[in-house]
């Protein structure tokens, strides 16, 4: 029942477009459930030698910081409040389309190449244990010369490690340029991925132990719901490739050719991932099959069990009812004298075990029994 | 049912093309159903200065607006009267071959480029309520340097917010040319295609709801019409993406480098449609597995209760029939003597409860009961 | 059935080139049935000003005619006599393997580029409406600067329309060279497949309504008739579209760029053509489907029917069997004691009424009955 | 039982390969079957004026003819002898591989260019019709300025009607170079496929009359092993395509423009043979689909026959039953007293007779009947 | 069973990535199952004419070897342990990715160029016939211009051949560089994956063997585990193709043209490998057919004895209930006076076993008997 519920949000977000249907491009329209939660931003600005960390009131703030350093990356947590997304476009010179679509979180995974910055659309997906559901979040980023600007729906992501890393200065973050850290939010993305695939599989093993061991109806309604719940994985993984592919060829000057060898490995997850996607797939309709064989065989055991049972009885009963006619034995010596026999009875029953018994060989013989 | 009647229309549109069969290439023949209504034609003519609206009585008229202003719409609402195109036409100096396209309803999306204009035609699809109906109409728009000519079949369109937009002066509309114009609407088409597929999705959930619950023969009937719906929409969808490419990717100087940042933005708006269709597709396909395994396990179930009740009182029924032999006791010992004694009666319902019983224990095991 | 021989035909079409193995290539021999009709030869010979139709008796007098006019179109009916062929062959310079396609009536559709002329081989179909029949017939056209050539295998043909043109100097096609023409003749064809699906769709829409209304093993077998038509009606549409886009895109000196234009709105009017296909063969692939269903459902009533009438009387039955023993009432008190009451019949019918009623109500709870 | 076999000997011929698995590349080992017959060596050396044909007992021989003439044909018949295929190699100069790939029987059928010479596999198929077999044998083409060297696997081939014509001198081949022979040769193979076509078209035809009138689970066996067939046929005739559309545009100096012509309709048919084998497969999976509804119908019917027996019998057995106890009609008015009316008997089989005419009509009406 | 445990370490495999997620990338962490085996290095330095292997205690050791010799093969057997990784990678100046996917052994097969060295990542099959298991080892090879390192999960490989031949100085591979090493490892690994296929291919035919003679529910289950099992190896083998068509095409300066005529012949054997699992995939698909259809069959043998053995007995025992009923023969003459008559009981056997009989002729018409 619970994974149920994860197809439905996502078919939900796919269509919530509609919403805006009649609007001018460009306007600012949160197309998501509404929140009441305070939005947070925080900002990292760091080069090799300095690093500044700082939750910001206003966007203004970010100034006295973005002029220094080599990077600043600003993280947006929370989109439900347009005013604040339209304030950072006017700060950052962003196109009106672009400031949409972080809005309109039903966008495919996509890049964008704005000549001055590249905006990158990605999924991030969270596996929710309490209620077995994945639930989706569209992580927007835009990033230029110095600056790097992410947008999350909610609190909570998958880039603690990334900020771990600019602390603490361990390997090239703190050397490198914001190609570099958008290649390694990307990074953290597609590893979470891995994690979702884990959770499936487990679930997968899971329904093909069952429908070995005790298939019911509701084994096929769980495999449906995972094969539901493929579908739509995969299409949110399947534009992945794109960008990630987009990133790493595009000829534009703010991605180095160092961080290109990065993006390759990245791209590598992605193709593993949508492999490991299709694999599943085939699985899953492989256990349809078997499913509906166990299903038959089943029929097919109730019915031999009726058939035993009635091939043997039958003929039985129709012998009592034969001795059970009122035929008047004294009207003729042929009208049933078997009834009056001393050992009448006794040779009936002997007849009622031989026929029982060969039957029984019977079917034992067409392994029935 | 009512599903049912829409993909007849659909259908039926696609293949009337056959009325033309023999006529010389652009031969003015209307290929739709019959109508009287009368045909509407409306200007809108804008520049960023100046707004002009007016209901036209010919063509003609048009031309005394055209020459002045930066963009001129006239939007002729009903096709059915081959003159009136064939007067648009001349006027505009358009080729045969795209006359009779606006003519013939059966087009596929399509775009092409006759370099002093280019030619677009649109499906435009309604939802209607009351029918559960997809209905299908042809938009065929032409537009040059100055005018946009948009041919449709019926009253009634999805364009009453770009008119808004042109009459308040809000967004870009009014400062650009024909091409934006044209993208407006574009765009106003495929969002509303969104629509559709929101009303679509409503019925699948509908559907899977049902096959749960109480899954019928007109179940499966309804996933085969929405199946016959998805294949129809695919069709429709489907050549719409090469055409927004199509246009995006044009080297017309009709079409402007900032427009296009705009019609990649529908380009991934169809894309998003395409992925949603497949996936319906794949969902409903799912369904019918689901279904058929649920007509089985109906059928596992009746087999079973036919089982039961035949295993249990087959054999108590031949026990009955046993004692209703009419051996004559009096001929022997052996001639059923327990027919005489004192406990017999009483010890056959001994006999018969405990073989029913075991019987009941042994189907328990099997988790048949 | 009368469906069941189209396939047939079109099938023993595609192999009978084995007929040919072994002979050196170039070699003239007619594949398709023998036949002793008459080969008839007709020109129309004709500029903007000036027009000429005869039918000939050799070929040589076809050259009185060639020199002088802008097209001369030169109709060959009939190839089953291969000396002919070879006449006009030698004629116009064709070259061996050009008369070798000519005659083997099994070719794919088709463009071959031999510089001084173009050969086109194409697929013509007709529906016979007394047997249900769909016929392929193989045309094969030849053109040049100022020829064009077409090759029939039979009387009738669906260039009447072309020839009514020509003959009234209506449209452009007197004013156009032999690339035009072509273009008429092919989009003549093209226009005909339209027919034909036209009455695909009838049959297709006939047999939804006797699936819903009264299945029959015969249904599936029109099913199957109709799929395999379907597969062989693509095999013959497929190519064509990559024909025409041959033509389309080649760049011969033979094909003007103003009949580019003709030949992409045919081009668009295939793909048409093809996609319809494709959806028909969806749609019959569903059908299946719920033909399948609807058998099951039939078998699950049936067993239902079974399953009540057992299920009430069998244990009924039992209780008749259970009275008809003969144990001696007069041997013990607890021998059938009811036997002897004086309401024991009547009560015996209160408790087989209230049984069959609680089964009743069972089943309908049930939904079974 | 017999086209099973044919699965098993191209299945096998697939993996021998793993014979070689361990020796270095080049290595000259024959994987087929082991063989004691002689390996016969011929000769045709021509061009447009000389003839000469000669079975040879050592390679060295050839020379002698080598020198002179313009086109000089060695036809390895037999591989099962490393040495001579060593000898052929050392005279002719070629590489390691490609003595290797001769003798390996397993190869797909691929082109190579070796400037000097090229290397081409193909597969010829024979149809056994005593065993209802397709053998494959491969045949290996080696062919520079002035020589062609053949390698089959064992006597007999398709290409004495290419001899005949050499000999003969008729057509174009005595004309010609070397290029032109390999078109005949592949040209002889890929005719013999339409034959192997014929072949499997009629076993389709009779399984599908079997389909219709007799059904049997031997009939799905057969129509499985016909699926099994077509994928490996497929396989065999798919990398053709590649390898005749490879002749043709490859840019060797070998190849004339003059035979590139012909190659194209060789490429022509070989598309017209894969194209018909995806017809036959996708009919034969519509048959898959015929063959389990009619077991389905089947079982329908003897379903129907055991319900309409239980349901008109079971109750009236019920009334034999229900006059068959033994009540004591002495004990109470109500106790049976039908038994001693006068009418009681007669007005029971009106009862009766009345219960199964309406079951029957019922049944008619149920269209069971 | 043991089928079963294959797949599940492959898929396990595919996501033990996650035990990574959050890291930097080039962190060096071993994701495979935790050994303490010792790692073993072992080193072959060779040109033509001198040749030296040992066994290395530190990756030390290989420099005194690797300046003078044309070609030094470093191959460690075990990279449990990072930190021999880490030095190899730090003394041959490897990028930290390439060290990092080394340790990660859930890679695809791919191929990187880093202009100094390329880095190729295979997978090794090996087929353990003890427990019917296939086992997937990852081999990750780096080679430049006079060295080759190659890193494999466990002792054991296919690498005895080459090593062998090094040895000897059999073949070419003394006389060539690292590449043609690189070559000779990847055709021992393909190869390998022949006899792998061989394996399948046996246990196909064991299965279509059981099929048809005696299908059984674990015959479907044998069948789903092969089917994912070739799921898994496709997934395996499908990217091999890139990879080698990569070296092939490469325009590395590592790589020499000599070489890449033999990688053409890896890279025809791949395509090979891929055809022949897609072969065994559509024969798997079939085989399922078939078996869902046997099992109907079976079922429909079990009705058709049920409703023989009804439809015989039923009338029978209907007749006998009849003559057991108590009419009284003495209120009426029409009272069931075949009770009295002389021939009334050997009568009723000719009635009954005139309608045994009947019905046995009409069953054995109907093809039941």
């Amino acid at each position: 029942m619970k994974q149920y519920i994860v197809v439905k949000t996502l078919a939900a977000r796919v269509i919530k477009r509609s919403k805006k249907a009649g609007l001018p491009p460009g306007s600012l329209v949160y197309v998501g459930d509404k929140k009441e939660d305070d939005i947070k931003i925080t900002i990292m600005a760091y080069d090799a030698h300095k690093f500044q960390e700082k939750e910001l009131k206003t966007v203004d703030e970010s100034f006295k910081f973005k002029k220094k350093p080599a990077v600043a990356w600003i993280n947006v947590n929370g989109i439900h409040k347009p005013e604040i997304v339209d304030e950072v476009g006017a700060r950052f010179g962003l196109h009106p389309l672009v400031l949409e679509d972080i809005l309109n979180t039903n966008q495919r995974p996509k890049i964008e190449d704005f000549e001055k910055y590249l905006f990158v659309v990605l999924k991030m997906l969270h596996y929710d244990d309490e209620t077995n559901e994945i639930r989706s979040e569209q992580v927007s980023i835009v990033f230029g010369k110095d600056f790097v600007l992410s947008f999350q729906e909610r609190e909570g992501d998958v880039f603690d490690s990334v900020r771990e890393r600019i602390r603490s200065g361990k390997g090239e973050i703190r050397k490198t340029k914001t190609d570099y850290l958008v290649y390694a939010l990307t990074d953290a993305i597609v590893d979470s991925y891995f994690l979702m695939l884990e959770k499936i599989e487990e679930r997968i093993d899971a329904l093909e132990e069952h429908l070995v061991t005790d298939p019911k109806p509701e084994t096929l309604q769980d495999i449906h719901d995972l094969k539901t719940e493929m579908i739509f994985l995969r299409k949110a993984v399947w534009p992945l490739r794109e960008v990630i592919s987009g990133m790493q060829r595009r000829e534009s000057p703010l991605i180095m050719k160092s961080t290109q060898i990065y993006l390759r490995d990245v791209y590598d997850h992605t193709i593993q991932i949508i492999d490991t996607i299709e694999s599943y797939r085939d699985m899953l309709s492989g256990m349809v099959d078997l499913y509906l064989s166990s299903v038959s065989n089943k029929m097919n055991e109730v019915m031999k069990v009726l058939t035993i049972i009635a091939t043997i009885f039958i003929p039985l009963t129709f012998v009592t009812g034969l001795y059970g006619m009122n035929f008047n034995t004294q009207a003729s010596p042929f009208n049933m004298p078997e009834l009056n026999w001393y050992w009448g009875y006794s040779a009936l029953w002997v007849v009622m075990i031989f026929v029982s018994f060969s039957l029984f060989v019977y079917f034992r013989k067409k392994n029935w029994v």
